[in-house]
């Protein structure tokens, strides 16, 4: 018997035309190794929208053909199509990460069958996807897929942040953007682990989830004294590294700008080099795509920014602590890394024009799970 | 018998004045482990402009006094202050480095008598300057107290450029403003340790006075297609690292991309994060004070941006190494090291209005040397 499913693919011609589609393939039968894992939920990750929207522009959005062939068009603009050089013409699978059961198994897999697994490794918005055994966790008793859906990207993004901070010798963290199901993980490590953290958001309402969870310093960066506020919430803390999901605009400077005060606060004498107090931003996401902007003069010559991204630190750290990281996720399912979605959609609904739109603005705070047996 | 000098010294008071003055000082006797030292050639580097003109607006400059005893007047800007509130109303004494001859030695010192010597550690823009003896470092035979006078800074960056590169593991270098005595130096450091060197200039003239000195790669950032030169140099060289004495714009942003592009050209697959080449960009100068601007998408996530100053470097490097660049500069100060001087003027010249707008101009190419035995 041969297992066919829906596939979401993205490609971008030679013209600059970006089609999204659900495919029909052939799933294909295990390898001795592999598995065949019925999709039974998946996150919409702002780290999924690079490759299924790409640089595209949401506002060209138009629609082909109807019903299960339906298909969505975008426009790439020509000057960001050398981006993206490398990926045109090929029919690009999407999706980050998913959970679901396993619905046949190779020779070497057999105690996976009938087991819910979390897995990560791309082309999970799919009803079917065939992937290594090796690539899977099996989900702890009482986990629903819905649970599992997000135990990779978001859980160890937030250790990660924590095992950087340490490995380079801060002593205290700042995040950015910090309401998000992945800064609610992190608030909530750095509370188990007694790394102070401070939470940088933009409203009330994001401001209120946090300390609901026991965040201590939460700052709303429309405050009139937002500045003030971060200077005195660096020098209590001591943090000298931060974490920035905005990546755009001034966000990341003022932080720096911030860090530098407070640790001038505490020099007795004048240098015109600034602080010995070594300051790093990484930046990991892109919430804003404006430019960074540094006035780098006013944070002395101690600082670094960088880009920040999971795959390359997990390869840094050894396999042993990414081990131990997820060894955690598994242990902290539904408690530490539990994930908050505010629509739950099937497969076919994920290339709705109107759901399309809502996240790629990406400020709504909408987070959408897809269970591609709901349609 | 008592010694009394001239001293320049900077002082900016709690209104924003910052006055520029030579003051006659008493040397005072040197201590057992102590020299004196009268000091016979003195250069103006780009980091000593830091503490002489502060933040200060150069087109306020106002003269008060008259001979010997006039001062200079400029205004710092109000929203400069705070940068600089650290040092308001001290008076500090300017200098970085310099080179003179021993006049008077501590009983521990002796040795160092009448010896012509090299010295770093502030306060060198003046008649004498009193200083541990560890902290100098005695010319070689044949080399002038105007050979010397450039020993440690620009010798150091250069070397300490070359011994990042190697440490964090990048195989070639970016230099801007790179016709600088500072680049020359770079430039016969790399040819003689086999180590690419890609420089950018901005002129002709630049450019030729580094392929006198052998550079194989000089690119002229105002050519039309400077971006497509960079890229190319990139690919063939491999540099992943760059240090830029610029430092505000977009030159840093085009190199980081540049060698994405490079990296890139190399990839087989496509991947939406960039390439897995790490970029490294140290800004060591401010010859452009504007913000930094980084268009980060363009160059995926491998990257970082960070200050770069000598002597943080020097500690981190340790000792040995240390005591290792310091000796190569002794032994190659009058080749691998020599310095060029445009003009060479007193020490009552250096507050000179004409002389100070000529050197806060950065751009000039001039180079001054003091000399207070001049006058």
């Amino acid at each position: 018997m041969m297992l066919t499913g829906r596939e979401m693919r993205s490609t971008i011609d030679e013209d600059g035309v970006l089609t999204l589609s659900l495919e029909n393939v052939a799933i294909g039968d295990p390898g001795d190794d592999e598995i065949i894992v019925r999709v039974e939920a998946a996150p919409i990750n702002p780290s999924d929208l690079g490759l299924l929207l790409g640089p595209a522009d949401i506002a060209s959005l138009a629609t082909a053909g109807a019903g299960g062939g339906a298909t969505l068009l975008f426009n790439v603009p020509k000057d960001r199509l050398a981006g993206v050089r490398g990926r045109l013409g090929q029919s690009l699978s999407i999706g980050n990460e998913a959970a679901g059961t396993v619905v046949a198994a190779g020779k070497n897999a057999t105690e996976l069958e009938g087991k819910r697994v979390g897995m990560i490794g791309g082309g999970m918005y799919a009803d079917y996807r065939r992937i290594r055994a090796a690539d899977v966790i099996p989900l702890p008793k009482g986990a629903s897929t819905a649970d599992g859906a997000s135990m990779f990207v978001n859980p160890l993004t937030a250790l990660g942040f924590v095992e950087t901070a340490r490995r380079e010798g801060h002593k205290a963290i700042v995040h950015t953007a910090a309401a998000s199901n992945l800064g609610q993980m992190l608030q909530k490590i750095c509370l188990a682990d007694d790394i102070p953290l401070v939470n940088i958001v933009r409203s009330a309402e994001q401001a209120q989830i946090l300390r609901e969870i026991g965040a201590t310093y939460v700052l709303n960066s429309k405050d009139d004294d937002f500045i003030a506020q971060l200077t005195d919430a660096l020098q209590q803390t001591g943090a000298t590294i931060a974490f920035d999901a905005i990546g755009g605009g001034t966000l990341g400077n003022d932080i720096l700008q911030a860090m530098e005060r407070a640790a001038i606060r505490a020099m007795t004498d004048y240098s015109r080099y600034g602080s010995d107090t070594f300051k790093q931003l990484y930046i990991y996401g892109a919430l804003d795509t404006a430019p960074t902007v540094l006035n780098r003069l006013s944070f002395g010559f101690q600082w670094g920014v960088g880009g920040w991204l999971l795959f390359p630190f997990l390869r840094k750290a050894g396999k042993e602590v990414a081990e131990q990281m997820r060894q955690r996720v598994v242990d902290e399912l539904t408690t530490t890394f539990a994930s908050h979605y505010t629509r739950v959609i099937g497969l076919a609904d994920a290339l709705n024009p109107d759901i399309l739109r809502a996240y790629e603005r990406k400020a709504t705070g909408e987070k959408f799970l897809i269970k591609p047996t709901l349609g």
